[in-house]
């Protein structure tokens, strides 16, 4: 916690007052771990109740967001999506002026832009943010905190931010933590829901579905230097043939998509790869590798 | 190496000599390993200007694939593809008789289980095996080398086969390792392709390309317990609110899907998963997590 000096008549120091709205699974982890920091901490939430056990820790309940966003000079809010924001932020209104609104509820970078314009407008400072991991994990390393907006509110309330987790700054730009939110979780979905998918096929050849789930763990972490050379190939335009050559590898794909419906297993990413690789080979770019198939992915929506 | 007793009249001992047939990338590093290795390597290869660097080294050529393989107790095929197998093969023929015909051609399980009844009714032992790595990695840890397929002819020439790589043997049935790599391989393109539409995404909200690399890469690991827990849910049909509730993820996953399409990314597996989510929450399991899609997954095709 910084020291600076109380800017209200509360004996606390302001920079250690909090009000948090919203109370489900993350925005009641998140007063909690401030209630137990030892911050003045105010809740809001529209079912009241959800605030039982936070003032039982020692939070105050306010009536309503207004007056819970009158109370400390920074406001969290966490609710369940964008549309819940629009809501309870629209209920508070000029409220907010002078406060720093640091929203936490997932989201898009427009979202998050337009957030930032309408505390603009009302006179507040805004920080966006985005979480990633499991409510119990606020308050340790295991959350990332990712947030953008303004930097001087940052600065000013960055003890009390680093109380949630592992922060990242990503810039001044409101959207920033939402666009490294939205890639991040996308990558994750799509490695997910491969999988889910992968799992299928396993079962339906007969193998264990845990020792499968173990061995791919144990070998996530050889994608990691593919990845950065992808990543390269992409910023630079030159593509090594990773992966094995275009040629070689859409011969493999054949075999893929048709060992899938053989299994009644879908494949609409394996062909989507193929037809991708189809295209280079065709071009005369069967000597590049798979990172090469961006260029294709640039020109089309 | 063991010390089996030579069963030719050659001066080395049989379980030192080998044949490839094939020599691209992949064939010619796996003869250029047993040449150095001290191996009496015969090569094949249909173009056979490709020989002449193996040759050099120590290998001898063969004139026909079937002169190929009567020149060694072990032979080890890697084409492009099981098309050419097929070819080779058929132009082999009855001169496979008594030989350990180890395929290292990637495949489908019903390839591999083809292969197996071919050189069974021509008398000869099969192990089907599939290469994950690239070519220049053959003969050190880099590559994995999943085997299935004859128990005895593993046995016999388990030495040779880990001079290639790092070797896993997945079970007696032929199409056992090429379950394994059409999984893990499928895992894989599932990651990265996800990995290039988040790329675009990333450029086009003018975030650094390189930089987003690494810091996917660096947090891959984090995966790893996510995986054998999903896989875990999978086997036990219990499924606990990984990644949160899908109430919750439904809710960011229409933002995502609206974020990609205002940058004019594609959204076809978030799309997919937020309709599986849609389903599993109208069916009252809004508070199971994301491993509980495979319910649905299981129904469909
Ligand atoms: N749970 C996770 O694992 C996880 C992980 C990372 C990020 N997140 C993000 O954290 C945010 C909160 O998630 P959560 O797990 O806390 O969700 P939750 O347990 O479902 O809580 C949702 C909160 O939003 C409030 N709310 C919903 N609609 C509202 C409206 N129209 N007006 C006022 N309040 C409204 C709810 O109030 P009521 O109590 O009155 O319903 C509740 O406080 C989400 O954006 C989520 O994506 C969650
Ligand atoms: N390259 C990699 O990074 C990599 C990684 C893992 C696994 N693999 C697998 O290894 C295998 C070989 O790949 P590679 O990279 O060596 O490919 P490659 O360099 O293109 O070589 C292909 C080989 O197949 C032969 N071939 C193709 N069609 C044939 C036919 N109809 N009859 C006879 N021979 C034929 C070629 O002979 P010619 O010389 O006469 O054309 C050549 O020897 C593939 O199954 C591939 O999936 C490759």
């Amino acid at each position: 916690m910084t020291t600076t000096t109380a800017t209200t008549d509360n004996p606390t120091t302001a920079a250690s007052q909090v009000t948090v709205l919203g109370l489900g699974s993350m925005g009641s982890a998140i007063a909690g771990t401030f209630v137990e920091r030892g911050y003045r901490t105010t809740v809001w939430n529209r079912t009241a109740s959800k605030s039982a056990p936070l003032v039982d820790a020692g939070a105050t309940a306010a009536a309503t967001a207004a007056e819970a966003v009158a109370a400390s000079p920074l406001v969290v809010v966490c609710l369940l999506d964008s549309a819940a924001v629009d809501e309870v932020l629209a209920s508070v209104d000029t409220a907010v002026a002078g406060k720093v609104l640091v929203n936490l509820t997932s989201g898009s970078p427009a979202q998050a832009r337009a957030n930032e314009r309408w505390a603009s407008e009302r006179g507040a400072e805004y920080i966006d943010g985005k979480l990633m991991g499991d409510p119990p994990y606020v308050g340790t390393p295991n959350i990332t905190v990712l947030l953008s907006g303004s930097r001087s509110a940052f600065d000013a309330h960055e003890s009390a931010l680093r109380e949630l987790g592992g922060v990242g700054y990503h810039g001044e730009d409101a959207g920033l933590a939402a666009v490294e939110f939205m890639a991040q979780v996308a990558m994750g979905y799509e490695m997910l829901i491969g999988f889910l998918h992968v799992l299928k096929l396993v079962r339906a050849e007969g193998a264990d579905v845990t020792e499968f789930g173990e061995r791919v763990a144990g070998s996530l972490a050889a994608y990691a230097p593919l990845l950065t050379g992808i990543a390269k190939a992409v910023a630079s335009g030159e593509y090594p043939p990773d992966l094995g050559p275009l040629r070689v590898q859409a011969a493999l794909m054949d075999d893929m998509i048709d060992h899938r419906e053989s299994v009644d297993v879908e494949a609409v990413r394996m062909r989507q790869v193929k037809e991708l690789m189809d295209r280079r080979v065709a071009d005369g770019h069967g000597e590049q590798g798979f990172s090469s198939l961006f260029e294709l992915l640039e020109k089309e929506g």
